[in-house]
């Protein structure tokens, strides 16, 4: 942590900081610049110093060195993780597809719509049963019916489901049913959320929220890792940007630039990424070529007809088209 | 509701169209324009329509002419809301103003702040107990304890007290203790937890998500209105933006926006809105000038040792003037 | 366009709009709705009409349906337009690839870096010799002299050279060099600039605004477009958004979506859209994917040594790599 | 400056990075960390500096610690600066109002907007000649003939002329009728444009562009101040973020910040920073009330019947309201 003092702090205030850096069991460094002095503050803590030492008189900013979240970090953990759950591996070089609905309807959707996912070679089945809406006007999801209907598709097709808890209390429901819990992006910071889903001991893909941060995103994925469940999935899904010709802006950067950060899997939704289902197929092949770990991809017979999102919802035609040209550019990068 | 058709869309996409329109119970009316056909949608309708009409094939967009939200609409109540609570009154041209500490952190603190706060003439008293924290390794709040420390510093005060709620289920052990539950800005759109903040009657300070959209806002107090409570405080804390010299934007106008727009009071927070305490005064000033209902502030006896946020805390003295510069510029647009 | 009213417009007002639109010289069409009353107004005026009708009394909106450019279209030349400037194609389905230095440093810097690009099989080169600086103290370019050393590079190597042109005298300097015109993303709305680089008659880049929107990023190519120059290429390098984690964020959804509206082809600045050295290949990859017609890349054969923006240029080694996967990736969707 | 190296980095690359340091004329302080080994870089170089060492092998990042910008700083001039023109008093205290309408359209029009502008009390008229728009299809301006116009109305009025200049080869023409040259948004990096501003000697009216830093509008106020041109006004008119229901984000806590930060005046301009005619006097108020030095403020006699901008426009009535508002204010806190 550097302490950069004010031009014209005092000797006094200097030490005053100084001998806080001490009380809050850190070293400290002098550097007297021509304009400015800074001191180093050397240890181990993450939080808490920083602010003690923002707020000292004659300091005029704090600059932390260390990133502030730890056991999502390659510095703790190098090599990459893969989540595995039935026939679906996220990351350390495997690819996993995950399609489906964004709400489950009625039985036989879901159960037209896995056939079809698994055809065309994906290994996991999104479908939404509580669906966090904008408005409260909106369709609110099947509930644990739609649960229910998730482990008959399953059944079936031996599919991992992946599908969205919204409340701490409904994870013990949502557990019974589903193989991965997904955190939505509206939750990313919802604190007591992500410790029930991660003490469930599942696989959890957390979305990013759309105006987190990479540090923010990466605490919220540490706040699961501290329940000791080491099985999540980041996914990038769009942020909030001055864009108005999309939904949400897809920054595909944050792809490689996790890969460099942490050791977690991280998967791409191109459908809430963009919000249009006519730019769905060409950000899925982009997220393969940026080095994405996996895909979470919105599919329906009839889009026109389904309850929520149907204008994000790629057709049955255009997902398999998706899948093949996918698979061709994984192929053509090494990666399968 | 207007639906774009595409250049070029057929007789029978449009026929299509307009029988999906009376199928959702609406009228229709075609508009032949020099380049394109548009199709109104007549009726009552805030939900599904849009999304059923959107996916149609030959469509190029559908725009909504009604706000999405009803019962936090001016047109539904013209007359503005004030939420009164003991001595705090805020909107309908009260004006309200609440401080504290960003953390309850002991007995003396606490009190010796709610004596600061009622002083200077405030009405309410800001104080948390369970804090979402960005890193799962920062200060958490008192919980419980903090809940108990606040109601002591009301009774020896009469101040009104604000504190946050995270979860549903601790929606009850809060409600025992606090006048106003406040939402955080993270869990602006935890529906689960609107509706049980709703529920319990109490007050309810909704605070805007850092990158929610008026109508978005709009949307989730309706949340709360839904379950009959009409005593919900709208609060702008700040957006996420590129901007790197505060914490977040303010974005001011959003007051005398919300004032056309909604009858619910309006409260700011220089506090978290600028995330600098040499900032916080003259937002202050400028979101009374701006037409603000209330204020909600933090302050600290000495930021510097503060558990949270001292960074952007003001010290007693610093918070005496603000009130000072705040009840002149009320006084001089004729608000009290 | 169409006029929606305030609830409780008068007939008066209406009466007034309509008589506005006629006024205008386009048809009125009421549509009297449950809650609202909209007017459609029928024509072609693409400016100045919406203006003059969101004034009026009693108007609550206008919404424009048509866009608002119209050369750049898609609506008014479907098929794709190819940019062709000695060996480099850009667009109709050709993939063109430019690379060089931020800054024309030397004649040794740039004869070696072109022979680098042409080895590995790009076919245009890149070098500022004028160069817009965020900081007056930073290096500003060699300007004549470095565009005579760009073209003793094209004499060398026959790739075509693009380079930045800031201000309207500029251009017939530059243009006795250059074989594409660069507008930078600082003067996406510098309309002299515009105007002038379109009337050169030269092959013109231009690059998007930070904060441009698409519509906006349209309406600058149609000033170029209206000098009577269609040889247009659009370069999206990244908008300003919150991310703190890359300069710029870079947002790929924008290739396909002006695939979908403008015949205009489409080239992607990895170098700039992400600031780091570390993402510029797994971006350039993902934009190929994403259906890009070019790429501009920023190399150096040592980096470390640049004299802007080191930070983000290639070194050769790792330049050849991205090459030979942007290749690999091209082929696989059947692009050459 | 502080280079942070990379965990890991060798012994070898840290004394290169030294080197380099000494290299550069700086000299260099390590410091040993817990996780990471930083070096201070001490000396006075703003720029190149931190480029040259951000590429080096082992390096992870550099921290700048002084601002950017040096003649622009209250480091530099800790006393703040007043810009006078014939009666507008801008800065130090001083309060100045700059009125007018977006663009000037006739003579009648002027003269009969001067008159009420003078008779607000305001001391500047503003009024485009030269118009940059959006769209090529819309209003230009009238150029030199709007100029003349300009200058009768200060004749009659002795009001100062305040108007935009969008090319470097326009300053002397322009600068034979103005008062103050104002840049626009658009053309903030506009560099040839700033210099040639700055070198007519006349004041400046720099606006920030949408999407620029505090460090990026201080470095464009820097470019003007090296002529020697030290009569700069700043104005905050908006940033370009999410919020769709106004025109810009105006983020008032600018206000403040630059008053810490710089010496130069700080003008708000209400219009674009809202876009909307019925949130322009309370943001107005609002600006005075945070601090601002100045307002810049679109009035039109009729604005429904208005060239540009119209719905952004004050009538005269609402603007003798918004005058009357603002003196209130600021009487209220001591400024005139």
């Amino acid at each position: 942590m550097i302490v950069v003092m004010k031009p014209g702090a005092t000797k006094q205030q200097l030490d005053h900081i100084v001998e806080r850096i001490e009380q809050l069991g850190l070293r400290s460094q002098v550097i007297v610049g021509t304009d400015r002095t800074v001191v180093a503050a050397l240890g181990e803590k993450r939080d808490g110093a920083k602010q003690a030492l923002e707020t000292g008189d004659g300091v005029e900013k704090v600059v932390p060195i260390l990133a502030p979240y730890k056991m999502a970090s390659t510095e703790v953990k190098p090599e990459p993780t893969c989540v595995e759950v039935r026939g679906l591996r996220v990351g350390a070089g495997r690819l996993g597809i995950i399609a489906g609905p964004c709400s489950v309807e009625s039985r036989e959707q879901i159960l037209a719509i896995a056939d079809i996912v698994k055809e065309a070679g994906a290994a996991g089945l999104r479908g939404g049963a509580f669906k966090p809406r904008t408005s409260p006007y909106s369709f609110q999801g099947l509930k644990e019916k739609g649960l229910e209907l998730l482990a008959l598709a399953r059944e079936r097709t031996g599919l991992a489901i992946v599908t969205e808890v919204m409340a701490p209390e409904h994870v013990p429901m949502v557990a019974k049913y589903a193989d991965v819990l997904q955190v939505g992006a509206r939750n990313m910071q919802n604190y007591p959320l992500l410790e029930a889903a991660g003490e469930s001991g599942l696989a959890v893909l957390l979305k990013r929220g759309p105006s987190a941060t990479m540090d923010e995103f990466l605490l919220a994925a540490e706040y699961i890792l501290k329940t000791g469940n080491y099985r999540v999935m980041l996914c990038e899904r769009g942020i909030r940007t001055f864009e108005d010709h999309t939904r949400f802006t897809l920054p595909l950067a944050s792809v490689p630039y996790l890969h460099q950060t942490t050791h977690l899997p991280v998967v791409v939704d191109p459908s809430h990424g963009t919000g249009k289902a006519s730019l769905v197929a060409p950000m899925a092949v982009a997220a393969i070529a940026s080095g994405a770990d996996g895909l979470i991809v919105e599919i329906h017979p009839d889009p026109e007809k389904a309850l929520s999102d149907g204008f994000q919802a790629l057709t049955p035609g255009a997902f398999r088209k998706m899948m093949s040209e996918c698979k061709k550019v994984a192929a053509a990068l090494g990666r399968y």
